[in-house]
């Protein structure tokens, strides 16, 4: 094969998962004292389901959902989790699944496969839910469950708290866990970051090859493809962080192309640039890298001028981080070496204070600087209040 | 690139909607005569919308509804279609878009896009939906509309019938359409036919590619990314007809094997057979191919009885296959020669009529001889009133 790759799928940590629910579970009980609430209940999530296509039997590839990957790490369908309070003990529920299933599907694996895997305490099939959250529960009256509830901040979608039969016998609670939840993903332990990291990693790299095999001529979808075959074939990347834009030519000005409507469907030329914002996810860890070049391999000088202002930028703004430092100044820093740039290049007349001032910047960039990165593309915790209110003051 | 390709992938000819709509209309309207019913309404059909990941803002790529795309070949989202039963005019309404889409998404494009691209009568958009339609209406009283509201016999799930805001200003019909529709969908124009062939040649050329590259310790994944690979590549199939089932070793016997609970992910051996299922869409027409091969290149003697008693049962139906044959009795045949293959090579003892009467064949082969392909993998219209009876009485 033409292609290889220096870089090899990193097997995924068992306690990656218990680590993060400890996290959980000590931010949660810390929040529960501090508020003078007793210290028992069950955090409970409900996991994904499979999606059919519209009326059909077509199967969507499933891909579990944020929070249930983030504190139980489960790639299957139809499970609920959940963690006791009280004692720190974990529970996956997992369905229970007809004969024929290993037939058509595959193998029904034991339950003690599911808590070896993923480093659980106990397993028990879903429809024993309330059977055996009331029998862990050592208090009198109903159990008290800790459930998923609260706004995506990049969505303005609420996510959707556990429900199954029975729920009657329990008493439910959904303010608590959402920000406690999204406030531990924010801080990444060494085994997520070393997912992330591998991530970005094949991802880069994939970048890289397009960049050699691109010719003029070809069709944007086609680099598209190179870059999914390479994280797959080489990263073992079977999900996206997102769909890939690649963008040639003037569709480089739109910041989210690349969807059904846009498909990355031109035929490029000679002469344009390719702006490309791919990123593979690994085992529910995402990347998300964007890299801009000459599809014929060489500047005109225009373009030059323009990638060297954002190259410049993202060195300045790499090198003024460090803990301490405020988001929005890094925002400001960044769009005045761009007016600087461009007023240098000729492409701007004027004072670049006066240009800051009226918000000029945000023509050539009116998207954010970045965001947080990790189970989801945009990951949360990204947008607290306070940070908004500053946004708003400074006028951005 | 080491890979290549002999096909290049066709233009979609714009009548392919336009023949579609015709079919349907006139066998609407001879449904309409027939049971003595006036020849006026409307046939309102609702297009798919884009859907986000649970809670998140990371949208799945959107693949339109397959009814709807069949009629309109409308590939962006949160359209609706109509057809004046009347008239015979189409009409496409597309969803307004915010001034800020040009920034994010793309290019807003006229109405008289979609109507030169989708070979429509009109274009308005989806907020004026009710004055149109009952500016179009002729008759007395509210407009009448046929929606589509049906079983998929694959799935058990029914079809959704389009809503609006406004509908209470129209007589809405559900029995009528799905029926006929399905059936038109049975028979495949020579422009459909031309799309499912060149799907069906692109995967068959990815399929031996994949072939040749397959190596003895490759992941079973790594076969998946080079037929993804291939068919975008060189054939801009950006969906699959389902999800790539990549089975080797022991996983080959489960028939949906490649799902997220068993995702392609076994490293496979020297001796092992690979049993491949994949297959390309192009432009919203499937392809569906099975091939099996030894891995390391050369049949044992058992794979090979297997290998050749199955490809004896392919090579005699086709043989045996012409119009007025009844499919129950093609099914029968290949069970017949699987079974004689089976007792020639000493896997099987005893009489083959007799193993035909005990349903033994059912045991090697669970699953139908063949379904439909259009649009869906699983293509309406297989499933026939009369031909579930028949199978019922014989066993089947």
């Amino acid at each position: 094969m033409a292609s290889s790759s220096s870089l090899s799928p990193p097997k995924v940590p068992k306690e990656l998962y218990f680590i993060n629910r400890e996290k959980v579970l000590n931010s949660l009980r810390q929040h529960l004292t501090e508020t003078s609430r007793p210290l028992h209940g069950f955090v409970l999530l409900q996991g994904g389901e499979e999606q059919t296509r519209y009326c059909t039997d077509h199967l969507e590839l499933f891909r579990q959902e944020s929070y249930f990957a983030y504190l139980f790490g489960v790639r299957e369908p139809g499970f609920y989790g959940a963690i006791d309070i009280a004692t720190g003990k974990s529970i996956l529920f997992a369905p229970r699944l007809p004969p024929d299933y290993a037939v058509w599907l595959g193998k029904i694996k034991p339950l003690s496969y599911f808590q070896e895997k993923y480093m659980v305490n106990m397993v028990y099939y879903t429809d024993e839910i309330v059977g055996v959250l009331q029998g862990h529960y050592k208090e009198p009256g109903k159990p008290l469950l800790f459930l998923l509830h609260g706004l995506n901040t990049d969505s303005n979608n609420f996510s959707k708290p556990a429900q199954f039969e029975g729920m009657e016998k329990f008493e439910t609670e959904l303010n608590t866990l959402h920000p406690i939840l999204s406030e531990c993903r924010v801080f990444k332990s060494d085994h997520e970051l070393a997912l992330i990291q591998f991530a970005n990693d094949i991802s880069s790299e994939a970048h890289v090859e397009v960049m050699k095999k691109t010719r003029v001529g070809m069709k944007e979808y086609q680099m598209e493809s190179m870059f999914l075959h390479h994280t797959y074939m080489y990263g073992g990347c079977r999900h996206c962080s997102y769909t890939c834009i690649c963008a040639t030519g003037e569709n480089s000005a739109v910041l989210h192309y690349g969807h059904a409507a846009a498909p990355n469907d031109r035929t490029f030329e000679d002469g344009d640039m390719a702006l490309l914002d791919m990123g593979a996810e690994y085992q529910f860890y995402g990347s998300d890298i964007t890299c801009s070049f000459p599809v014929n391999g060489k500047f005109t000088s225009d373009q030059s001028l323009i990638y060297n202002a954002v190259l410049k930028a993202h060195n300045a703004v790499i090198n003024a981080m460090k803990p301490g430092v405020c988001w929005v100044d890094m925002h400001k820093l960044a769009e005045k070496i761009i007016l600087e740039s461009l007023k240098k290049g000729g492409v701007m007349v004027g004072n670049v204070d006066e240009m800051m001032a009226a918000r000029l910047g945000a023509v050539f960039m009116p998207h954010g600087l970045g965001h947080f990165l990790g189970i989801d593309t945009h990951d949360p915790g990204g947008y607290p209040k306070v940070y908004m209110i500053k946004l708003t003051a400074d006028g951005f």
